[in-house]
């Protein structure tokens, strides 16, 4: 009820706030008799972690996360998995200039309003900093879906104007080769300058992941309101600075006729295009589901603007502090996290199905 | 776990095939000793209705709802209100030509694998006729919402090609005065113009819905998973045939730079833009809510395809039948009620947030 | 949220109030491509229904069902089934006199206090006639755990003083071969003259209802909170005027030092002794479970009584009507229902323990 | 869905196995802006801890809770209170002469036959050491409960065959002043008496603890499945060891008349009796709530017992380890965390029940 859980048979409940003791989360309705790789979540961490590269905010946390219970002797025992990530510099920072403020387009406003109180330190549990938890699970939901032939990658393919064109998943995934997480290497480069002068600016700029989930099998997802694509959509869009998702033909699809549009079934069960994005009616169909995820420009920018305090006075918000000048090269393996965690409770949940 | 249920305070229970005994539902968590208007429900069924105009598909059912429970003497008792719609069609319309054919696009091929049987008549289950159970809750949502001085308005802004530009958000609202629901006089005609081109080639076309919330209050929704948006975002992707969701500045923000993107909170607690769409780290700031939802052209077409049976073997799908040529106009109620559903859900969720 | 369904994955939602247009219910998370026997629904539902025999309320309601969806041809698709039981009796039955009275230990004045309104036919949702739905769903489940070689039986152990001893679990289970629903003949009788007596005097009597369930397989049931008994528990006390609920030993098990009540497991799996109650740490052991379900004499008496109205004044309440004088030879089927509905339920959700 | 969470609105996840890591919860929904004293929180676990007097087990763990979110400068935030209790035995102790082992009652057979795989330290997940993460929540709703003027108090009413006779309700309730936690000081120095006495042999022994939850306003509770006193009691059986729960009259109103049983309302709205145990209907009446819980002998004895091993022969269990020989005493600040749960549950609960 209180929105910080996600899933229903493979269930993240996450905790914790930006400056606060530690975050973390329980996950629930983990499969038993497992051998889980520890080192290969630590591994997604980092590739979220702060202070990675040139293009990404340089504040400094290590993000190494400590499991409590639910694995014992290398194995899942079925129990839930609860884990810990203390936060470093808590204490460090001061941000008493930013206590009686409301910064534009952050939620400082909304979490005052909504509970008359709030965490003012770094943004308190509406910072990004809890996607460090969903990066644990999905990380754990990846190697489930590993064993079971499912992968999901992510990368991006824009940032500003600067847009991949063409059949986005048609691109063949080398590993990541570049800080910006664009496997077009021109392109790339092209990003990684673009963002290092809005850096320069003070300002910061939007992007777009795009996610190609291959190895599904038939039959994951339900009728109605839980279809694959609307949890999909829900868990992307639950990320901070989210404002839209698309799947197969998504906004472009509304453009084409049905004689275009309709995916053609063959005699291997898989469709000679996929314009569906690898679902009908709300269920896996074998073929690759493809999405893209919008982010907006990150909201903390190193320029002077206007806005209230809790009193609804004028006032200046100084830019400084560190910050993302554009989240999506960290929003990467996020973005696969919220997948993976959608897609192996959906796996789970078709255990149902039949008697 | 089934997936045919939405909300966790104000809920809805949908059930029935296309061509079964009835659809209906059951509304459970509706605030008690309020007067219901149950002409207005119909009002909205009929709203969606087949048949209605030139453009739609021609099909006849009177769609007439039957309360059954949980309004005494007019008022809300607090009981979960059921409901059902006959199916007046249901035999009079032989299916044996595509008992054994996975039509291209639709989910006969998905369902059969996934439940190893099926009701194939119409589309059984996956038919958009279960909407109209999502109406009767949408209607009832509605007028609490009235109550409490929240409006919710969508129209269609695309079909096909044919786009409105500029502002949506500052377009005024006329009453429904064309069978497209484009509140733009000349671009309503030339959209009919074009549907009705569309339909006599036996082909369909996309479009795009888009929905403003005003008067909404501070408060609605929940930090994390359960964001107002992300929770707005599902239940539009749970809508037959939706292919995306944008809210606010959307996949366009994207381009922005966080200089411009920024909503500057005035004294008066309202934003000097709204690129935020009324919504900042997932629960509302008091601005309108606005937001886009991509339409896929239906798969139903009128031309011969090719396709599989459930051996596997090609054969071809003869284009008869009647069908909508556009969904759009008929997911405007559609879409206003899910919204419906989902504000008033989060209004109720938020009266837990102080003792 | 609002209470009107039970179960996770086979997951029943009811509606209806005792003197509305119809009761029914949504069934959600029914396993699909099973063959349905509907006639030994409307069976289930026939030992339920008053007027079965001299020792039952007289009134007169033939309670058959309708299904509305999620079976075709015989066969459960897997999508909801929904179902109504028309109710014959609504307008028959002049209510006002009780209109602005709170009867004693009815649910009148607590529905008021808490809904600011009620219907007041009959005791509206509060009336047992909403068990009719749960027995549907229940007789259902049954066919599924059949298929698995689960079998859930009841029966009266008690009414009133009148007390099955020794140990229940070994009684042998005839075909329920008397009214009262005792399977020891001499006591069954004892049991019918007692209550016959009862009822002459205008008053009603408590009873105990025992379950045994067998064939139950390893592993249902899970640790902490969903308990397989702590979810038995709550669905017993979900039932009306249950008062009590123990499994195993129950309360004489206080009574027993631990190395009596220490259930030995033996080579073949099963324990020496059945203390336990077939659940070890919430989860099914595979020898039989067991547990007693306590009801209070029905509220409804023929006797006059003092209580209050609306308006807080002294009033009489007249006994009059037909009501059940002892409520549990109707409650066995109930019982079972709710049994197996659980039973179900975990089932299905113990299938998600490993990948 | 893995049932490691309780409560829909004031909602308990708890992990961590009796030897792992540390144990610890999440707590979601708790109501923002309220002052929290952490240190009453520290003293209910006082009341839990083992090694607190001479009659419960003499293992030490300091069992001091640390708070990781949701709480700052003293006040909630409306963000999840996470919270970790280390293991400091963890490591300590060696396991490995019932690795292999199946005790007798345990539930080592069942969580392997389930999971196929097990924590066998101390019991793992299914050890009564997860309890303390219960006892954390409820000292946390105590204190809303508490400004709401409702109190939750329990006591040992029974040990073995030593049983508080009369009206429990009237008994009136000083500070605890005893070990054994029985308000009678004569009974409870008996209970002492035996409970040492059963020690002495190496054997346990069972009890009750009675509730009594005083200043509940109306309206606490939903009908049908969500029944005020039906969550109670799945709340009291999902506590380890627990056999059974009976409310109001309980087993023993089975006995009375419908005549003798009415509660007949006065004029203030309280009932002049009170077999109904406070709840009508499955709703609060403003009356005292109280119910009683069964608990059985601890399994853990210090006497051999047969058994099987994992390969189902048959091996001789050891008596040894501290364990405790009568689970009441510990047991009633564990019963009163539930209770206080699940009421603060439905506090919230019933505020959505009008707009």
């Amino acid at each position: 009820m209180a929105g910080n859980s996600i899933g229903h048979t493979f269930k993240l409940t996450t905790f914790g706030e930006s400056h606060g003791e530690a975050i973390g989360g329980v996950i629930d309705g983990v499969p038993s008799n497992f051998n889980l790789n520890l080192e290969a979540v630590q591994l997604e961490l980092d590739r979220r972690k702060p202070g990675q590269s040139a293009i990404v905010t340089q504040r400094k946390e290590s993000d190494s996360v400590r499991f409590l219970s639910g694995i014992f002797e290398g194995k899942t025992t079925g129990s839930p998995i609860g884990f810990v990530i203390e936060n470093e510099n808590q204490k460090s920072k001061d941000y008493s200039h930013i206590k009686e403020i409301y910064r534009p387009s952050h939620a400082d406003f909304t979490y005052d309003k909504k509970y008359g109180y709030r965490d003012y330190r770094g943004g308190g549990r509406s910072s990004a900093r809890e996607t460090a938890s969903r990066v644990v699970a999905g990380a754990i939901a990846k190697q489930f879906l590993k064993f079971l032939g499912i992968e999901v990658n992510s990368f991006v393919s824009q940032v500003g104007k600067l847009k991949l064109e063409g059949d986005l998943t048609q691109i063949s995934l080398p590993k990541e080769e570049n800080i910006v997480r664009c496997p077009h290497p021109q392109m790339a480069e092209r990003m990684i300058d673009y963002i290092k002068a809005i850096r320069k600016e003070g300002d910061t700029i939007g992007g777009v992941v795009f996610t190609r989930i291959t190895g599904v099998p038939f039959g994951l997802g339900l009728p109605v309101f839980d279809k694959l694509h609307a949890d999909l959509g829900k868990a992307m869009l639950s990320i901070n600075a989210v404002k839209g998702f698309e799947y197969g033909s998504g906004f472009a699809g509304v453009e084409m006729k049905g004689s275009q549009h309709n995916d053609i079934i063959q005699s291997d069960g898989l469709t000679a295009t996929n314009h569906s994005g690898g679902i009908q009616g709300g269920i896996s169909n074998g073929n690759p589901i493809y999405f893209s995820v919008a982010f907006k420009p990150v909201a903390t920018i190193m320029l002077d603007q206007e806005s209230v305090n809790s009193k609804m006075e004028r006032v200046k918000v100084e830019g400084k502090g560190r910050h993302d000048p554009c989240v999506v090269p960290r929003a990467v393996p996020i973005v696969e996290a919220m997948a993976a965690i959608t897609l192996l409770d959906h796996y789970l949940r078709n255990k149902m199905t039949q008697i």
